[in-house]
């Protein structure tokens, strides 16, 4: 009978492509990320909120970042009554679907925050997977740049309450209007029809860091052909329009107040423009106000955010390495987080505008540059073991095993299979300091043996059976199972300083 | 022009059939539900795992609990390279697929713990979601019944660390060897032949609560028609299995001892009854040297978990309400997790068997559940808000928020759009209890005025305009910014006591 059923097929155990098991250290980095930006955002009011993984398509809309490349996508699927569903690609175009469908019930403005899981269907590569988690703050009905500030000064914070001291980040402000306005003087209209033009201009200034100024005057041109012979269309903007905005994007300055004289006078008359200055002169206001000075936050005009839907002031959250460049100013570690004003996402689905704002933060890309900058607190202690030496006393084992949790000690007692050498192994795979051993002669007595298995590794595992392992005793102590809880403790005190 | 955009057609905002927005009072029962858990696992010595949201299908399997309705099933579809992959429709198929793929490298036993959403492409109906959370616990390579008590006991300490006392819960624990026991005496046999039979054996005893015996006895045998005229065809017992049978599920008594001694003489010569007896016995010595009595933990022939796949012990974690019943027993809420033993799920990848046992509840069940007992903690105390009396103060209203927040109170500036009517009035509807106002005299004098808004709701309901609002001054108190964090702190404390 069972050895027909060896012969059944099995299926082969992989995970889908582009996806990944999340390991012990690395989720509990995340997960202490996302408890301190929680406690930043209900400190600042905003309250949790928890949308479906799943949208219709067409609440949904089409507002991804990458969406020039052709094989972006959502997972979608027909539901029974025929309608698509789609799950979700970030948390901002559920925010938007839930606040229209409950927009007469809810406070104004509303503060939500939300982190979750969002998918994205496309070709998964190193490091760039099809699910993962998201964190945002967003303010819906907040029309002035009060709220953008509020959202610089939660981006600040976070970094901040994630064990990052001044000097390891930057919070890098521009305005969508200030480029808005250097095109409109340049005679690209803001309008639908420019959209596309648009959002090539953005792409292209995106790349500054990547291509040079050559490179990216390039692509706000004609186009540009790179290294492989890959041609790509450009903007094509004038000479002139190409000056203005290269010159725009170096205007900023690490002093606030510099870069704005600087940004007013390049503004010239452009309504859009000068609004833009208004409401960055207001965020400085504040900022200033709150001691959030040029260490933590700068404008920055390079700056541009990928999204097509920012309509104000946008802003990216940057770790700075300890190295500093030629200058003496820290190296960029890259974005991790960013935001801005989006002014028409809720509109979508009513006739009335609904200005927002909001800050969202990828959780494992930040773990993880933590985890690089070395800024991760150490895993979580290992368990005490305790081991099974006689099936017997299993009752007593567990007992122990309770008196410790009591003490707020990790502990466990050995349920898998095998003598007492496959459990100092097991031990050892697990990375456990403590081991805890009683025979029946100890329980008599009223005895354990303790076994510091950090100090008795190298003899450990020299030895070949439990009676030569009991008569060597390596790093280990006797103490009275009424004294457990101290003898552990110190034990373990005594392992972590050695550590 | 933007006359033209009205008339464009827009998508109407709906989540789709069966999901639900989870509000920020039910997030945060759920959350700090899921937290107690977690704490407990980790005491245990489990690890965190968060596998992804697909699996491929044929990886996945079929283990659904309703695999006998029409229109049970997963979300899936096929992935770029033809592969299906689905949704995961619970936690156990993803960690059977993990530990095989990962078995070499894990040390065993592999001891997890995961909480993450699941989804079942079934008919929603009310209560009933397409999308919900899981929180599991789980000891894979772990042969004996030790490790089955050791589920028992953790799933009985979640239940304490959810807020439960003794009284409230109940943790009932049955074994399926002993209804295979039963049924071999009865000649159904222990075969995949005898499968499907034994399925509709448990889906019959599993109705006992809402069918009583009579009913139950008619599943058993030929088939049963209900009320409605509905006919559902029966295990086809004959007459002396179904009085064998009915007789087990009703053998059970509070007296853990005296239900074991029951269940010795009813299994008579049956080896696979006297081995589920046996197992039971064990994870009863553990549990008594534990001081887990009958008061927490019962055996309880009439628990099946409607699961095919648990092999061996099984349990339920049930909620007690504070009502008896006739015999001075207290009435049964309803079960808000359960677990097993499941010694074949891993071994469908592989050539040897993977002994497993696990603890699994439903964290919106088990929390709605707690909240309809009233014992979910007060919802987080609404921010303290600060008024925008006039914008050219906003710096100083974002450091009065800031120093609000350093002092561990929660705090926000009105980022939204009106007067301070409009203002009082969103605060009312976010149950804010104070509000903080400064005009440009007060900022002049070093003052704010805080107004409790609790207290003065009732004369704020009258109050036309601001003029009117500042000469009236109901329940409001001056005091010095610099004593701000004192101030507020006294009032709230003196409005947390009127409560």
């Amino acid at each position: 009978m069972s050895k027909n059923k060896n012969k059944i097929q099995r299926p082969k155990a992989r995970k889908p492509r582009g996806f990944e098991d999340k390991s012990a250290d690395m989720l509990r980095a995340e997960n202490r990320l996302v408890a301190a930006a929680f406690s930043v955002y209900e400190s600042y009011g905003f309250e949790p909120l928890q949308t479906p993984a799943f949208e219709y398509a067409d609440a949904l809309g089409k507002f991804l970042p990458d969406d020039d490349r052709p094989n972006t996508g959502v997972f979608a699927l027909h539901d029974d009554d025929e309608q698509w569903m789609a799950l979700r690609y970030d948390l901002t175009a559920p925010l938007a679907r839930f606040v229209a469908e409950n927009y007469n019930d809810l406070p104004k403005p509303y503060r939500r925050y939300q982190a979750g899981s969002v998918w994205r269907n496309e070709k998964p590569g190193p490091g760039r997977f099809r699910e993962f988690i998201q964190c945002d703050a967003d303010s819906v009905g907040a029309p002035g740049a009060a709220a953008d500030a509020e959202m610089v000064m939660l981006a600040a914070d976070v970094m901040a309450a994630a064990g990052l001291d001044t000097g390891q980040y930057m919070v890098r402000v521009n305005n969508r209007k200030l480029l808005d306005g250097i095109l409109e003087s340049s005679g690209v209209p803001n309008t639908e029809a420019g959209a596309e033009q648009r959002l090539q201009v953005l792409r292209a200034i995106d790349k500054l860091d990547r291509l040079g100024a050559d490179g990216v005057a390039a692509l706000l041109g004609e186009g540009r052909k790179d290294e492989s012979g890959d041609y790509t269309d450009g903007a094509k903007l004038d000479v002139s329009a190409i000056k203005a905005v290269l010159g725009f994007t170096t205007a900023s300055d690490t002093d606030r107040c510099e870069t704005l004289k600087t940004l007013e006078a390049l503004m010239g008359t452009s309504t859009q423009g000068q609004a833009g200055v208004a409401e960055l002169k207001l965020i400085d206001d504040i900022l200033t106000a709150c001691d959030y000075g040029p260490g933590h936050v700068v404008f920055d005009t390079s700056i541009v955010r990928g999204l097509g839907y920012y309509t104000g002031p946008v802003f990216e959250a940057e770790l700075l390495a300890d190295i500093k460049d030629k200058k003496g100013r820290p190296v960029r570690i890259g974005s991790v987080g960013g935001g801005g004003r989006h002014d028409g996402l809720v509109s979508r689905f009513m006739g009335q505008q609904v200005p927002a704002t909001g800050y969202s933060f990828g959780v494992s890309r930040f773990a993880s540059a933590l985890s690089r900058m070395g800024l991760v607190e150490g895993a979580e202690q290992a368990p005490v073991m305790i081991c099974v030496f006689d099936t017997s006393l299993l009752g007593a084992y567990f007992t122990i095993a309770r008196q410790l949790r009591a003490a707020n000690i990790r502990a466990e007692v050995f349920v898998g299979n095998g003598n007492v050498g496959k459990q100092l192994k097991y031990a050892d795979k697990r990375g456990v300091k403590l081991a805890i051993l009683m025979g029946s002669d100890e329980m008599e007595r009223g005895e354990v043996t303790i076994k510091d298995l950090e100090l008795g590794a190298e003899m450990a595992k020299a030895i070949k059976d439990d009676k030569e392992w009991r008569e060597s005793r390596p790093a280990q102590k006797t103490a009275a199972r009424s004294d457990i809880v101290a003898a552990v403790r110190e034990m373990l005190a005594h392992s972590r300083k050695m550590a």
